[in-house]
C-alpha cells in the first residue's frame, strides 16, 4: 500500500482544520478599532493553534518522508491523530472566548496532549512496520522533543487551576521548541 | 481515464465531511466542566461518525488501489457515494442533539444504509469495467462484511422505534467489524 | 507550466463547494419526521446542485485529461469558472429556502448560465493554447451539449416569472442531458 | 525534502479560504431582487478578494514551479504566508458589511500588506536555499510588481481615513496589475 493518498487525505483534513478556526472570528457589528478589541484573545489563541497545527503538519510531513509503505494499522493510527487534531478548533474557541478561564485552558492542554500521544502511536506503528533497522527509528532517536512536549502538557493541565497564564506560557514554550525545525530527520535523510 | 483525480476529489470531499462535523460542537457560553456535559451525546455521535467516514475512506482507498482505469459510469457511482456520505454530518447532528431520539436514530441508519448501497454499486461498476477475472472481484470475494453491515443497518432502522440504544449498539458493532482492517484486499495485493 | 496543481486546486475548490452546501440543511429542533418536511425543498435543490457540480467536475476532468500544458490565460479562465461555481451554494440556498419563488429560481439559472459561459471561455483558452489541430477541439466538436444547455438556461430565466416549475423542470432536464457521460472526449482519447 | 506536499497543503488551504468567503453571503429572508441589494457591497468585496487569493495562488504556483527542493525554513515561511491569507475572509467580511467604513478598509489593506510581506519572505527563503545563480532570483529580477503593490498598500491604509473610495480604488488597481499574468517567470522557464 502506498502512502500517496494517506498524505493527500491528511493534507486535506489538516488544511481544513487550520482554516475553519478563523470562522469563529465573528465579524463585529461596529466598524471601529475598539470593536476588534473583544476579538483579541481569540485571535491570539487562533495564532497559537495555527502554529500548533503547522507543527503537526510539518512533523507528519517529515515522518512520511521517511516512510515507504503503510498498512491498515497505520491508516487507523493516522485517523486517530486526525480525530484529536479535529478537536483543536473547539479547544481554541473555548479557551479564546473565555479569556484563558481555568477549565478551557486545561482542556486545550488535554487536546494537545491527546494529539501528542496519537502522534507517538502513529510513529511507533510506522517504525514497527519498517522492521528492525528502521530509517525512521534512527532519525527519531530517543524523541526527546516529543517526550518533553508531553511532559510540559501534563504539567500545564493542572497548572491551569493555579495560574492560567502559566499554562498559556507553557503552550507557547512548546510551540517555540518545535518552531525550531526538526534537524534530526532532515539531516539523516540527506 | 486515470484514477488520480477521482482519488484526489474523493479525498477532498471526505476530508471536508469528516472535519465540518466538528463545527456543530458549538462552543458553550460558560467555562466550567458542567458546560461541556450537554455536548457529550453529540461528541460521542461525532466520534462514531468520524470512525464511519474513516472506514469509508479506508475501503475507498483499498478499492481504488486495486483499480487501474475508470470510466464515466464509475465517476457517477463515486459521486453517488459521496452524496450519501455528505448527509452523514446532518444525520450525526440530528441524532446527537436529540440524544438518540427514535426518528433521528433511524434516519442515521438509513443514511449509513444508503451509503453502503452506493458503495456496493461503485464496487460493482469497477468490477464490471475490469472485465472477467477482475483482481478486485477476487479480492472482495463474497463481500461478507459488506452484506453483514447492510443487514445490520436494515435491522437497526426499525429497532430505533423499539429501543434506540439497541440501534446505537448495532452502529457501534458495524464500526467495530470494519475497524479490523480489511485483510482480503491487502493480502491479495501483496 | 504543468497542469497538476491546476487540477489539484480545482479539485479542492469543487470538493468544498459540493460539501458546504449541506451546511445550510440546518438541523431541526424537533425530532419527528414532520420536522424534516420543511427541509425537503432545500434537500431537493441540494441534490440538484450536487449533480450540477458533479457534472462540472466530470467535464473539467475530461477537458484537462486532453490538455498537456497550460498558461496564465488558462489559469485565470479557470479561476473565473470557479468564481461562478462558488455562487452555486448561495443560489441553491436561496431557491431552496424560498420554495422555487420566481426571483431566486431565475437567479439560480443565471448562476448556472454564467458558469456555463465561463466553462466555454476556459475550453476556448485551452484549445487556443493547443494550436491548430488541437486534440481537444476535435474531441469537443461543435459542443452541441454545451450550446443546448446554455440555450435552456436562457429560456429558464424568464420562464421563472411565468411558471417556476417550468424553470425547475428545465434545470432537471439539463442535468439529465449531462448525466449521460460525455462519450465524445472519452472515445477520442482511447 | 520534496515540494509535492507543500504544494498540496497550500492548495488545500487556499482552496478553502477562497471558498469559505462565500459563507458570509447570508441568504436573505425575502425572495425579491431588492433583498439582494444589501448583499451587493459584500458581493463586490468578495469578488475582489477572490481575485486577490487567485493572484496569490498563481504566484505561489509560479514560484514553486521554479523550486526544486525545500527546507524547514521554507515550510515555516509558507505557513506564515497562509496565516495572513487566512485573515483575508475576515477582512473581506468586515469591509463588505460596513460598506467601506474607514477602519475596516484600512484593516483590509493591512492584511493584504502583511500577506505581501510574508510572500516576499517566502520568496527570499527559497532563493537563499537555491544558492547563488538561483533560477528563481533571475526570473523574479528586481520584483518591481511586488514592490509597487506593497507601496500601494502602504498608501491605501492611511488614505482610508481620508477617502475610503480611494483606498478601494487602489486595491482594485493592485488586483489589475497582477491580473496581467506574470510573464517574467513564465518566459524564463520556457
Amino acid at each position: 500500500m502506498t502512502k500517496g493518498r494517506l498524505e493527500a487525505f491528511s493534507d486535506g483534513v489538516i488544511a481544513i482544520l487550520i482554516t475553519i478556526m478563523v470562522l469563529e472570528l465573528k465579524v463585529p457589528h461596529g466598524a471601529a478599532w475598539a470593536d476588534l478589541r473583544p476579538l483579541l484573545p481569540l485571535f491570539l489563541t487562533y495564532a497559537l493553534s495555527f502554529v500548533f497545527i503547522g507543527i503537526y503538519w510539518n512533523n507528519h510531513h517529515h515522518m512520511l518522508q521517511a516512510t515507504e509503505r503503510i498498512n491498515g494499522k497505520i491508516l487507523w493510527a493516522n485517523h486517530h491523530l486526525l480525530f484529536w487534531l479535529s478537536l483543536v478548533p473547539f479547544g481554541t474557541w473555548w479557551m479564546g472566548e473565555n479569556h484563558l478561564a481555568p477549565v478551557p485552558t486545561a482542556l486545550y492542554g488535554a487536546v494537545l496532549l491527546a494529539a501528542a500521544i496519537a502522534y507517538t502511536i502513529l510513529l511507533r506503528a510506522i517504525i514497527a512496520h519498517q522492521g528492525p533497522g528502521s530509517a525512521l527509528a534512527k532519525a527519531v532517536g530517543s524523541d526527546r522533543k516529543g517526550k518533553l512536549s508531553a511532559l510540559l502538557y501534563v504539567a500545564a493541565i493542572p497548572l491551569a487551576f493555579v495560574a492560567t497564564w502559566l499554562s498559556a506560557a507553557i503552550y507557547v514554550l512548546v510551540a517555540l521548541i518545535w518552531l525550531v525545525p526538526d534537524q534530526r530527520i532532515e539531516s539523516r535523510l540527506q
